[in-house]
């Protein structure tokens, strides 16, 4: 609730009061995951072994953040929160001076810090490293599980890129209807197509920030966005997103509330909620029937600008570029690749930082054919290392393969859920979802989880037929 | 900021949520303060005996919270807690249905913890049980001198009531001039005035929330208003005193942020500078000299009802009335008194639950000549005692004092405060108040600090003086 609350409207002035109230939770709570006492209580709960698998799931999970808590001293908590900060703050101002000189001793002061919490929950959870960090956005990832992926998909992309440009090329792309967008329409409009998506006003908020996301807590979900008036496009589509990860935040047990295994499962599924909603359904072509003539009435809209075709080709239009938030989920994956390959080189001393801005825009050159220019379009553009997030990236293109497993089992499950949604009525799929993927919370693993719900665990091949009818 | 957010904008899904986080704040806050650890440290720091007259100051607060804290037990807290929480929700309902006879178990069970933790209390204090809970908001508040304030001003109020409607009726009433005002217009007028004052919209925020009140920590202010559009005139006078709380805490030392000494002295002193700023200034006619035109151009009025003479009447109008919070500075203090003889009798044990319904409607016959006709109008108005808050009525009435004599002697000190006023000019003002009260946050008493900035501790005189002055 404090960090919605400096997103969205926080005064200035609030800021240092904020770094202390922040602090003092952070270090409140470290205190109690490592209270000696702590650690007897698990051992005796897990030697009992309970009987209920739910209670055995949430006793792992408790044992999940009790190693993390306790594989660390306070003094590296509280040195790398400092460390994160100042570094944040300082990227804030060299990102848009392309100045990555500037940002480089506050940026070795965090990748060291990050290294050396990395080595000691590493050793204590028996794992690499890296996946010792990776561990706390998904939990039990696994690099070679990962390796494999993303080499199918390396090894598939760079073909079908061309063949989907030269699609492109040939139909035609879509052309953005004339403006301005005026924000109480675009608001309106969003909460709108939220309210078709299930998502419950009574327990949640939209507002505007910076950088948009989806915080708050049971019962409370709030998601962001934010608005310019010459294009609606964008913020409708992170509306959407952000709304696909609020479902998932609503449909969890609310038996589960407060306990950890009542929480989400780790953000690859969070991200493939967010995606199935956006990616998946939304920029479909059924989606857009519905939706398509309620944009032109938002906006007073006329013309063949707000034919369903054109707005269709404008939410699939493909382009090869240099900023991941702007990429299409046909380039979006090499973006990925390239912060993964580099973050494990980092993280595991193959790599300087020094080296970075030129590995980047090499890696960018080989895996999307472009370079980037400045470092403002290279290594700069992403908050995460900065602020501390390594082993994060990943989350995302694994994301967008199960929303692509997920809504195809959805549609084989209920054969009716793409008619439902050019009605605008998305209880079909977000229905299945909540049965198969929301209820069940954090009691089992990622892979049990998808291979529940889909029949196998999770894999490129729905990601890949997902690219090749939409885009091939 | 957790309250802030429950009354300005979260969504009813929440409420759960937000109890949850409140009471483990409180709790662990508590356990924090009754760490055994702590009584040892301020024994060690007392004997030393800080020579720096802010250290003692500030070792003085430490333990006077301390002394509050661990009174009592945690189970006494946790129940008071949970018994405000489902009074103050009955109340909410019982109130608009008049039905006192529906709350009575609820306020019983209230009125017996809070009894219980005010003999404990009062042990350890070496105070009266009342004085003990009084001693929250007002620190050292003395039942003697407030026994003989009241009484001085129980003598002068009533013939004086007379005196000023007589004078109203002669001279004629203020009229609200036509509206509907609509709450854009509203909402930037306030926030114009506010301005005026010295707000710093960097280090704060206006909002709305059904009850209007200045929370927000260090930098960070946030006062709240609510708005109707058939009257502005409400709605503006309470962010002008919100305001005055504001700068109240915009005002305190930086330097002593986040420690007990550099807090507001307390809820005297507090009210003193919302009715400094409501009260003494802006009703005053120098303000609404340079307030009424900007009112005017506001709503687009014309005609006589925006001359500074009617907005004048209408500000000052004096009226028996049976609601507090509607109470005009004549007849305030008569609601005041009444509510501190009850609260003593019952927390002393002189009076029962059952019979203060009758109480009050003898009470207000006694000292306002008017006998309400139900509940709603008498007992059941006022959410304080219903939420545990007893011994905090006296602190409204010795606020205006306060702020009377304050405003006298800075007017005093810096003869310019009036005409800047009317220019719109409050630096004078806020400036004198600055110096002599705000930047001495907790470092001396209630009395101490008023007598360093006025020459004599708090006093009837000034009151009712200003009361002649204006009503008389």
């Amino acid at each position: 609730m404090l960090h919605w609350d400096m997103s969205v409207l926080m005064p200035p002035g609030g800021a240092e009061s904020r770094v202390e109230q922040l602090s003092a939770l952070k270090l409140t709570t470290h205190e109690m995951k490592t209270d000696p006492r702590l650690g007897d209580l698990l051992d005796a709960a897990e030697g009992d072994g309970p009987e209920d698998p739910w209670q055995a799931a949430n006793l792992r999970e408790m044992r999940r953040s009790w190693t993390h808590a306790n594989a660390v001293d306070a003094d590296l908590v509280e040195a790398t929160t400092r460390a994160c900060s100042a570094s944040e703050m300082v990227w804030r101002e060299a990102r848009p001076e392309n100045d990555y000189v500037r940002i480089l001793p506050y940026l070795e002061e965090v990748l060291n810090l990050s290294r050396q919490a990395a080595a000691a929950k590493a050793d204590v959870l028996g794992r690499s490293p890296y996946e010792a960090l990776l561990d706390q956005y998904e939990p039990d990832g696994d690099t070679t599980r990962i390796d494999a992926l993303f080499a199918d998909l390396s090894e598939f992309l760079p073909n079908f890129l061309e063949t989907a440009l030269a699609r492109q090329t040939a139909r035609g792309e879509g052309r953005l209807p004339d403006g301005p967008f005026p924000v109480d329409r675009q608001r309106a409009l969003g909460e709108r197509l939220m309210a078709v998506l299930g998502f419950d006003f009574d327990a949640g908020r939209l507002d505007v920030s910076l950088h948009p996301f989806c915080g708050g807590v049971s019962g409370d979900v709030r998601i962001t966005t934010r608005y310019t008036e010459d294009n609606f496009t964008q913020s409708l589509m992170g509306v959407l997103h952000e709304t696909g990860h609020a479902l998932y935040e609503m449909g969890l047990p609310a038996d589960w509330r407060y306990q950890p295994v009542g929480a989400a499962r780790g953000m690859v599924l969070h991200e493939s909620q967010s995606l199935l909603i956006e990616m998946q359904a939304c920029r479909s072509r059924e989606y857009l029937e519905f939706a398509a003539p309620l944009m032109r009435e938002s906006f007073g809209g006329s013309g063949p600008h707000w034919d369903v075709e054109n707005l269709y080709r404008l939410y699939t239009k493909v382009e090869r570029s240099f900023i991941r938030v702007d990429a299409d989920e046909v380039t979006y994956p090499a973006h990925v690749i390239l912060r993964y390959r580099l973050e494990r080189a980092l993280i595991g001393g193959d790599m300087t930082l020094g080296d970075l801005p030129g590995a980047w825009n090499d890696g960018m050159e080989e895996l999307l054919g472009i370079r980037p220019p400045d470092d403002r379009l290279g290594c700069l553009q992403d908050i995460h290392w900065y602020d501390g997030a390594w082993g994060y990236f990943p989350t995302y293109t694994m994301g967008a393969m199960a929303a692509a497993q997920l809504f195809a089992a959805a549609k084989e499950a209920r054969p009716g859920v793409s008619d439902a949604i050019a009605q605008g009525d998305f209880t079909p799929l977000v229905g299945w979802m909540r049965e198969n993927l929301h209820a069940r919370a954090s009691s089992a693993s990622t892979d049990e989880l998808m291979t529940a719900a889909t029949g196998k665990p999770l894999g490129t091949a729905a990601f890949k037929a997902h690219l090749e009818a939409r885009y091939g």
